[in-house]
């Protein structure tokens, strides 16, 4: 008998920078998955996305990955989880770096990433069509938190990609450039200044397969959320 | 050639919340780790806390795991990717339930509390030694955000217990009960509201001895510290 095929719920690529990592993750590693869209309408209690996603995840919240364990149906939800789930389920498309040391220093970044970088995250919305160098070069002057975290970002792939040699930040494309992809695409949106080496970077990033098809199907979405649009008052 | 004894970089116990969690798995579940702690006197760039810490993590924040890998050094930051170093490098304390599904359960739930419960975060910081049972009721009155985090932690640990069947939320202690030990703490500090069944797994975790022994220190501290309390003007 074969096993049914695992499903990851995402929100809207344009907007969901949660839902972007396991999925470009899984794209760019090959892992045989199913991508099921749920659309954000809002998410106000009683909206169509919340009462869709209410079935599958007790958070409330997108990605959630569905999978077959042991004979029983097994939600997995939240973005870490679901990717140590993948790693452990896939071992030979290494997600993690094999070097125990390497491994331990690629957890910490992506954990960092997932607990951390609030004010990045609060100026900075994930929105892959828009354009808007003027709002990252005003808050980025006004907000020292958020240009604090910006520097983090930079001095971050700096130090990895010096100690593994790239391309990506441990060798090859695994979780930790899954967990900063949304990053580079801020940094596209918002014109967030990098150096030479962090910009070779996140166009690395943009360029790996998964992720391009990713942006593609972000950008062919052409569905403006007022709610998550704190900058633009239509699509452009 | 024997191994140096791995070092656990602390900040104050009383308030650190993230420095609790690795501590007391280690504690709880017999890792060999000599514990250091950096006194928090402020989180100002120049502080001897930011001093400190600076020549240790990247992220100038505490816990450090400093363990030998491969005959070299290696430091570990941030609490979910100590944790998952340690549930590797000691398989067998088992640090992760055993089974798969109940695994990426666990691990949903700790990568939950990594990346959320921010209201309940900053409305009801850690403080073990303090009691305002009275700024508790209140926030949970005004606050509905902080209130709705309350109601998913007893939910998910309500969830966790009758699916394992206890006494700790996938059985024995591990990193999901080390990741909710401060929000036990907090549930105490501010008296919040428990059921009956969250309110026998909140005492299960004060009296686990490898918690029992951090609140134990914590309460020895006795080190105010006016940028850590938004609640008192001094120690009781
Ligand atoms: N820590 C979670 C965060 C997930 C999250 O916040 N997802 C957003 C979409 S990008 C969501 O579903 N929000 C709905 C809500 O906040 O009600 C994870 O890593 O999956
Ligand atoms: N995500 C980090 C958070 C660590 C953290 O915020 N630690 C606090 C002490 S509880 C700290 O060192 N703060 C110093 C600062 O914010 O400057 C982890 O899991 O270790």
């Amino acid at each position: 008998m074969k096993e049914p095929l695992m499903k990851l719920y995402i929100g809207n690529r344009n907007y969901s920078s949660w839902s972007m990592r396991p999925s470009v993750l899984i794209r760019q590693t090959g892992i045989p998955c199913e991508e099921v869209v749920v659309r954000f309408d809002s998410f106000e209690p009683g909206s169509a996305f919340k009462r869709a996603i209410a079935e599958l995840s007790p958070t409330g919240k997108v990605p959630v990955l569905e999978a077959e364990v042991d004979g029983a149906r097994l939600l997995v939800w939240d973005t870490l989880a679901i990717a140590e789930f993948l790693a452990e389920r896939f071992p030979e498309r290494r997600l993690w770096p094999e070097r125990a040391a390497a491994r331990a220093r690629a957890r910490s970044v992506a954990a960092e990433m997932h607990s951390g970088f609030q004010a990045l995250r609060a100026c900075f919305p994930m929105n892959i069509e828009a354009s808007l160098p003027d709002v990252g070069a005003r808050l980025l002057a006004e907000r020292g938190d958020a240009a604090a975290d910006l520097e983090r970002v930079r001095r971050l792939w700096r130090d990895c990609l010096s100690a593994s040699g790239g391309p990506f930040l441990f060798g090859d494309f695994g979780i930790a450039d899954a967990f900063f992809a949304p990053v580079v695409m801020r940094a596209r949106t918002y014109a967030l200044p990098l150096d030479d080496d962090c910009r070779a970077y996140a166009q690395r990033v943009t360029n790996a397969p998964g992720v391009a098809a990713w942006i593609e199907l972000a950008l062919a979405e052409k569905d403006f959320l007022a709610f998550e649009e704190p900058y633009r008052s239509g699509p452009a």
